[in-house]
């Protein structure tokens, strides 16, 4: 590690960066919580694949890439507690110290915000484009992580948040008929999402969650991942999917339709859950007290295969990657 | 992760590799060993920066990326428990599934070989060269995790195996004016390099080793981090530093300097550490029965600062990227 920063030059500032280990050794170390297991999660992120440092500051770019990971840490249940950090950096192109500072600002924020150090990582010059990859660490109560799998039918389907939030955002940045006033909450949204770190303690804590995942690849997709894990049918309603204003107000500018986004959006890093009906009280009483961000009930569980939503009096089957543009 | 390796279409191989855990889940989950801490590393290897597809099959490649990782972990004294595995895949050249199952084949070979198992990963396509990123855990007793500094004036400073073999490898691989006969050794090595991780428990578990630091980047670089790290001087004799036969081979059909390799060329893995005088018995006595591999003893650490190299009768001091052709 020590040798590869160094050549790039902003070891000084990283040293500071690494309050627990010594840079200087070959791995970080870290002392594992009695009685918890861990989890642990890697997401890369390419240049132009998943993102474009046209429409991202750097800052917000380290930020929602550390985003991406403690999503994934919540979406188990666990607190997040430290982080690694590689990258792949451009060769051909000048990237300035200026670029890494405010990167490694950003995740530091994001980390710290949710209980995560960085605690060391590698660094390597590259022929391609700009390449992140973040491994994290979580911990959790011993055998208590949420799974994708354990619903049961009669289970409420439910999701934190609101949705398609972060594609409106993307879209309006590249779209000029679009009010960027109108636009401003969706595209804070797609740049810096809030991970629902506390939410998923409390899914876990209070036992609340039969199943949880995150939502990153579009609320169609990640139902499909919890039927599919349970061996069961997912039933929701599309009046029930929550769209925030300023998303509805980027599609209405585009005549575009806001549900689509959220169904197939990505990015949004809510959680989806479900929780048999007897929870309902604890989740109405403490849920946005507790964890500062809301819950939607969008259908139940059933018997049987595949993943269906109503519109009005028609029922469609959602599929996971199935794109379909104005599906009512 | 699931969604991403199921675009490329090498799921059902994959969890097949996956036996620790749902690879439906968003995370892996791994159980700590009690009284222990953990060791955790990441090396980011990059096409045409760290390997080429001309001179490595992608088994090799698979075990030579776990095998860095590895290399860190042994470093520490610390036993390797899993590893997560972050690819990006260039999208314009056609890697067929085949690469991929040859590529995992090896990392779980070696990571097998060595006590890792492969717990996940992550999988994107890239608009540039193929980057495979490793991280890596390991567990060492509390508080016993091998460090960089630690060495005290007087201590004997030593390397596993041999030196300068994996530099000897390549260059035999890239001129056809050497036999591939006395160079198989030497390319062995480079293609496929064995962690000193039997070294690294040794070193901890019979509390030898003062210091201790990869031999990754060549002798000279390495032995300026240890020395740097305690504050000390360190010298060593040209002599003793061990070279292959294979390695001495390749240099002689070239006229090149079989030592330069060893102090400058990188990717040998071997295990530099120090240690004090009076653990010299134990070394002799129990090394290479328990370790399967050999040590030697190149010099001392003395009060003072830098690292000098004795060659006959002549001091030079030895600068970490400090390349010196026909250093003696």
């Amino acid at each position: 590690l020590k040798r590869k920063v160094s050549e790039l030059g902003f070891i000084k500032n990283l040293r500071a960066a690494f309050p627990r280990q010594g840079l200087g050794d070959d791995a970080a170390i870290f002392k594992p919580a009695p009685g918890c297991e861990q989890v642990l999660t890697c997401d890369v992120l390419v240049e132009g694949v998943h993102f474009d440092l046209k429409t991202i500051s750097p800052w917000e770019l380290g930020a929602k890439a550390v985003a991406a990971s403690l999503s994934d840490v919540a979406a188990m249940g666990a607190q997040p507690r430290l982080y690694l950090v590689s990258l792949a950096i451009p060769k051909k192109r000048t990237l300035n110290p200026g670029f890494f500072q405010a990167l490694y600002a950003g995740m530091r924020a994001w980390g710290t915000a949710f209980g995560a150090e960085l605690a060391g990582g590698d660094t390597s010059s590259s022929p391609g484009p700009l390449i992140i990859d973040i491994f994290m660490l979580g911990e959790v109560e011993q055998g208590r992580a949420l799974k994708r799998s354990g619903s049961r039918p009669g289970d409420l389907i439910c999701c934190t948040g609101s949705l398609g939030g972060s594609k409106a955002g993307l879209v309006a940045l590249k779209d000029r008929r679009v009010s960027r006033e109108a636009a401003a909450l969706a595209i804070k949204r797609h740049r810096l999402p809030v991970p629902r770190v506390l939410a998923g303690r409390f899914l876990r804590t209070k036992r609340i969650a039969s199943s949880c995942i995150d939502i990153s690849d579009g609320l169609a997709s990640e139902l499909n991942h919890l039927a599919e894990e349970s061996g069961l049918g997912f039933d929701i309603e599309a009046e029930a999917v929550p769209l925030s204003s300023s998303t509805l107000a980027v599609a209405a500018s585009l005549k575009a339709r806001a549900l689509d986004w959220a169904l197939y959006g990505g990015e949004d890093y809510e959680l989806l859950f479900t929780a048999g009906p007897s929870r309902l009280k604890v989740l109405e009483r403490d849920f946005s007290r507790l964890t500062g961000s809301e819950y939607h009930v969008l259908g139940r569980v059933r018997k049987g295969r595949g993943v269906r939503i109503r519109g009005g009096q028609r029922w469609k089957v959602l599929k996971r990657g199935g794109y379909e543009h104005a599906i009512f």
